[in-house]
């Protein structure tokens, strides 16, 4: 997976102002910074009007928030996969909890882009959303509680258990599969404590992304992934 | 209206392979030179991922294809206002026949563009949603029966009366609003008509995006605008 | 329109328990009897599973809660116009702030609505989509603000001017549809400041079909559009 | 799974002009004859608007086409699940390829369905899709490539992969899920091939409600049934 390598930090940076066009480079900046200092990967996913401009400032693995699951055509605003590649993104999310697909479209999405050596990362609100995710063959799973996203309520020390359950049932259906989790991770604690439960990453946007210091807090992230 | 004049030709460039990356470039620097030759103003709706490189290259117009009725804030996956007017886009379509919005989203799609400063073109299949988008204020309205779209049969010329009905539903509800026309628009003579049944310019895509010579059909649009 | 006469109290059963299956009867009968005893019009619009037995028991005008803009064929698990029509519906709410639907599916289903002779009661956010609503020409809109949808606070007293903008924007391109107001309507007082505003009726949910007598409350809506 | 056994044919009227109103009552009688003679089981699923009164009339299990993954409550315009149990349903379609929902709602779907002792019939258009949905631990699973819905051309002979590749593939991460297939399935050659592929009985449309005499077909279905 062209750059991305586990354990990984995923920076969603939504549609936050904090993240948009200059601040997006800023941003992205920062995060670069941390990666080189520590190793650790960071990978971000910007805004699709961002992308190319992200992707050409800094070396890491840069994410497409979504894809549509089309072919090249008829499909006036639209996010076509191909797009996406040649703005320079190493990967896209798939089904977040706030850009929800259906199934057939999710399997359809994976294909476009296993076609293209797009990596897959698709997004997951419960254990049993999350293997049937993950049998469909993407690269990476991030199993999020929607109702903690953007609570700074961390899934891995509140919910521990759906993180413990989607690896169970995630690993009956596929073993080869990337699990991350998200939601509410704010500092290195919850990002420990996702690791320990045997995640190898964590998807994360307020907690970083409207940090007064994103700089500072992706390095606590970054420690906390190299100290577990 | 940012740099935009009307008469206008206004190229969707879809998510067709001709017009995605660097040919989105080249098609945008053909267009750019046939504006400049001729004087006629002619606006561009490259994807998303491409709008920023666009903007920045060529002296035109660029529109987005699409944007969502959203704030910044949590809203992955989706165009944020902002994100494509800081990309450089000084307008954007609004409900195109493969985008189509709600009704409510339509009014607060144009409400935000209006905020930003983005020229709204709302995008309708027929003569009564048209007036029914004109009611809303936007600031252009383009028709274009979507059974018509990308077969080369000439909406101007094969079903003048949708143009004409638009105009006149249009006008009794908005007497200010720019009316366009699309779908199958692949010649000067299809554009001529276009203007002499009343609209202010046309809205294209696989007519110029898919041509042997953009550069060519472009011109002869652009004649065919300043010979009626 | 069939059965259906101005001023009228429009109860939206939506998904609520205390309106499905026998309670659908229930309440209908109750609404029955109050129309009986006042003469004034209440027409009733039940959950599709429900439709035709509550139009065979009272002698109401009934309406679906949603028509889907299709004609017969292959739409699986939608709502076919027909079908609404031959359990004994006499019209429908089409884009109900609960069930919006994109612009040009509101004009197909009030063209279909029209070909079977179903009265169509458009459902509006606001003045400016209430208006855009009225130039496709149904027999009745209804303006609800959808932050008062189900909380108690009356539109007609607590945003007075979105029901007098409604009405101002409407007749500017319709002199003819009917205009009705909804969102938090519970008592008597309510409907007649409604009524007082200008607009020919209610729609109402919650107030009623959550009441502990609907009949008391329904009655007292009715002794309130008598009395103005 | 109340009344529903296997074998099963389950004949869905979709919104076929052919079964809408009286018309489906005649072709649930239909079945009903078929089933009492044959002793095959024969599911039907009517629209919703004719979902009771078919229901009513014979002694057949009866499902919905589909359900909204919804509770009680402010839903205008969809369908609780409740409505339809207590219209008298036994199960319902989830997912239909016309009908197609998002992954997390499925899940919703199926979650909600098994809280009221609905059985449960997940449409898949492939045999990814296939395993997906039965990762999610619903009844049965019905495949069906869209490409051959509505054709004549029947997937049991023409795609016989597509079953075998969904049976195994669906097998290794659910073994008690019934397996249906359906698409282009119109007589008992098909249906035989169906059976014999290891499925445990055919998902039917246009195949029996548009045949000339349904009874007659419906009898060579359930012929080929016994005869496997």
């Amino acid at each position: 997976m062209s750059g991305v390598k586990t354990p990984i930090i995923l920076v969603n940076f939504k549609t936050y102002i904090e993240a948009t066009g200059d601040r997006a480079l800023k941003l992205a900046e920062a995060a670069s910074k941390v990666s080189l200092e520590t190793g650790v990967c960071i990978g971000l996913a910007p805004q699709i009007a961002d992308l190319r401009m992200v992707a050409q400032s800094v070396d890491l693995p840069v994410f497409a928030q979504h894809i549509d699951p089309i072919k090249p055509g008829s499909h006036t605003g639209h996010i076509l996969p191909e797009s996406v590649k040649s703005a320079g993104a190493v990967g896209t999310l798939i089904n977040h909890s706030e850009r929800r697909l259906k199934l057939a479209d999710i399997d359809a999405a994976i294909a476009r882009a296993r076609e293209l050596g797009l990596v897959t990362v698709v997004c997951a609100n419960n254990a049993s959303v999350s293997a049937a995710s993950a049998s469909l063959n993407p690269n990476m799973i991030a199993v999020e509680p929607p109702e903690l996203i953007g609570t700074g309520i961390p899934v891995s020390k509140a919910k521990p258990e759906v993180v413990t359950n989607t690896i169970e049932n995630v690993r009956r259906v596929n073993s080869e599969v990337t699990i991350l989790c998200g939601a509410g991770i704010t500092n290195g604690d919850d990002v420990s404590a996702a690791i320990k439960l045997g995640t190898e990453g964590v998807l994360v946007a307020s907690g970083i992304v409207k940090a007064k210091d994103p700089y500072k807090v992706l390095s606590e992230f970054a420690d906390a992934i190299l100290r577990v």
